[in-house]
């Protein structure tokens, strides 16, 4: 089997675009409906795609009147999706910042027993200030702490994975035992933020563990990414861009005495699919004309913390504080400063680049072009796989599912058929070894 | 419609009894399976059982080789159960004493919408030292702090439910308006173990918020329970104790300024059920035989928090300490140091008689005794219905809905039919009506 790309379909509400929810080809009510994102999960299943994925935030955010992300948590309702599925794994994001390792590990844990081993997490540090609020901060804890909480919980997290040897479920009527308590280990973590006895109530899964995914790209992000993460969803808007950030967190990884073919990088795209590169450019345009510039601002300013709501919509952005200032999600700082430098936006244009991607990239063509381009990024060596945004669901899947990929699969590019059953097993990686496991192999061998 | 009586499902693996899982009529493996779930949640339903619930604790506990509920954590498995029933309701035990209150009100809030409003929460402080260690604690926190924090940790999750208003989704396309943001509320509570401004990320669900259930029997689990508690599960042995306990409670919530039938008492029993008194008899002692003792001296050992596992088998158990010095869960101290004293029993009576329902009341008989059982506490004023803690799974669940239920249906004492679509609806508790609605009907009068 030649090498292949990777995909996985990023869900939000009725869509990724900002005004998704207002154009005709979605139906608003479906952000309230379980049914709705099965439904998603079922499309993404048809299209032999890898995973399905949830963004997540801890507090409804200062734009109450547009967050249809506001009804349900991701790790719930993707249990709901998982009874309804069979191969596509299943990715939900969790604050390291405002959890316990104990428990948040535990409900991963669940859910990967719930899917047969299909499960993801998506590490987050939780970087606004409203999340403060609901957890008691009077502001968003400092950058790096956040990272340095984030990797200690993680340790913590994965360590209460492997805390069950493979084989310590043994569910014996006989002899009255369920399982091996010898296969079952204390992880006692003692570190500057956690205290865990352990073991987790959950044995291991059909994949071993959950996979790790990472979204970060500031520098403690990315390291971050390069030490524990198995996949990474990234904004990258050009091919050179793309390849220097894959290049850095492979070598990252190399750094951190990993494979780096054991992280795979998956940059966002957004595509408006069409028979036509025009109809496609017309659709993307009827969702651009549905934003609204007075929200859209509350946005920007929360993406950049700076107060922009009475700025001239067809002036440039004011000039921005250096990222050392941020206290905030700096790759999302970084990547809105970029853009509005280098295409010398105006705020109302930066708004309408945003509003499709919220920074990502927007691919408006024939289901042909859209695999060309995807083709490119991975040819280059600026991708993995792509992390699909699709503008308008469940529409916008359908199109890439039923147009985009059978180009992909006819190309050799795309797998046509699952020829696994776990998440790790899709991203090629394997059913993971519990460190018990390694121990014993290190002392056989 | 005469005044009815409300059933619970207890649901434990593969059946409440301690030697379930090595009983020819269960399936060990089906504690692995959540099809083996989502088929109790349809049998419960069959049978127009008000819920189903599920225990939970936050470690493997010290005996690794029978805790078979270590494989999933109960609100991800009700979710993966929601969405293959309609009716039924749902109820996960989650600690007050390990947990953030935005995010356990989020998950709780969460599975109602997922559920359609048929979510309930059992609240439990967390009372054993394995717990405690996975969370940075040296010891158990003393019982009465752990009760000061649930209040205060209850008082901010019903504040988050309560944050949205009922209309406050809008969800107008035409204006581009999801939620309407003068209708979702900051609760900024400040307490001295929380601070959380909200509002929840959850909007209110069909019920209006998760039905409050609560289990302690302890001094302060009472208050607890008449304070905040909707349906409460509690052991008691006897129609007289019963009545007591009832009477207690009602008149607690009534101290509150409730309305006591706003607060349901709900007595556990373990029904084995044959055709013959005789035959049901044979079905517990077949059970009973199957208990380990040296197992089960280690649970009663932890029961107690006493080491009773080099003691005879066939003596008395020795003086046990002032339930004031019991820092874990006192409730379930005092029935066993009870039953032990009032019954003169032997280390190897207890273990046989806590076997089968861990303190909860055994029946063994027909069909029709044991109706006339749950009629004769019901008529008595000792319980307003029964958490039934099937001995085996699923067939013990199978037996009661299809031969216990249609004798109480047949005398009047139970639905025959659903008439309400949530748990609150089932329970005769009403839809729950937010603080801020409450508020602007004050106003209104």
């Amino acid at each position: 089997m030649s090498h292949q790309l990777h995909l996985n379909a990023f869900l939000m509400g009725v869509g990724h675009h900002e005004a998704a929810w207002r154009h005709p080809r979605t139906e608003a009510r479906n952000v309230l409906r379980v049914g709705h994102f099965q439904e998603l999960a079922r499309i993404a299943e048809r299209g032999k795609l890898d995973s399905v994925f949830f963004a997540d935030g801890l507090a409804v955010g200062p734009r109450i009147e547009r967050n249809t992300q506001a009804v349900f948590e991701p790790i719930t309702l993707l249990s709901a999706m998982a009874v309804v599925t069979e191969r596509v794994g299943l990715i939900a994001t969790a604050s390291t910042g405002y959890n316990e390792p104990y428990n948040l590990a535990r409900k991963f844990a669940s859910l990967d027993q719930i899917s047969g081993g299909r499960a993801g997490w998506n590490i987050v540090t939780s970087g606004t200030a409203d999340e403060a609020a609901n957890f008691g901060y009077d502001q968003v804890p400092d950058h790096d702490g956040r990272y340095e909480r984030a990797a200690e919980f993680v340790d913590a997290a994965t360590a209460l994975w492997d805390s069950w040897e493979d084989d310590a479920v043994v569910l014996d009527a006989e002899t009255g035992v369920f399982a091996d308590p010898s296969k079952v280990h204390t992880i006692d973590h003692h570190g500057d933020r956690f205290q865990v006895r352990g073991p987790l109530n959950v044995p291991r899964s059909a994949q071993g563990r959950p996979l790790l995914v990472q979204a970060g790209s500031s520098t403690s992000g990315k390291d971050f990414a390069g030490r524990y993460a198995e996949a990474v969803f990234t904004a990258q808007r050009s091919i050179p861009e793309g390849r220097e950030f894959y290049r850095e967190v492979k070598a990252l990884a190399a750094g951190h005495g990993r494979d780096p073919g054991d992280v795979l990088i998956l940059p966002g795209i957004v595509p408006f699919i069409a028979e036509t590169e025009e109809a496609a450019k017309r659709l993307e345009q009827e969702f651009t004309d549905l934003i609204s510039p007075e929200y859209s601002l509350r946005q920007l300013s929360q993406m950049l913390g700076l107060d922009l709501t009475d700025h001239p919509l067809d002036a440039p952005l004011p000039p921005l504080p250096p990222i050392e200032q941020i206290r905030g999600n700096q790759s999302r700082y970084q990547l809105v400063k970029e853009l509005a430098a280098r295409e010398s936006l105006t705020v109302r244009s930066l708004i309408a680049a945003l509003g499709g991607g919220r920074g990502h990239r927007t691919i408006a063509g024939t289901p042909e072009q859209i695999a060309d381009d995807l083709q490119a990024w991975f040819e280059a060596g600026a991708a993995d796989g792509f992390n699909v945004m699709p503008p308008y669901l469940p529409g916008g899947l359908i199109d890439f599912v039923d147009q985009v990929v059978p180009i992909l699969q006819a190309r050799g590019l795309f797998r046509t058929e699952y020829t696994e059953r776990t998440l790790r097993g899709h991203y090629g990686l394997g059913r993971h070894t519990g460190r018990f496991a390694q121990v014993a192999a290190a002392a056989g061998a």
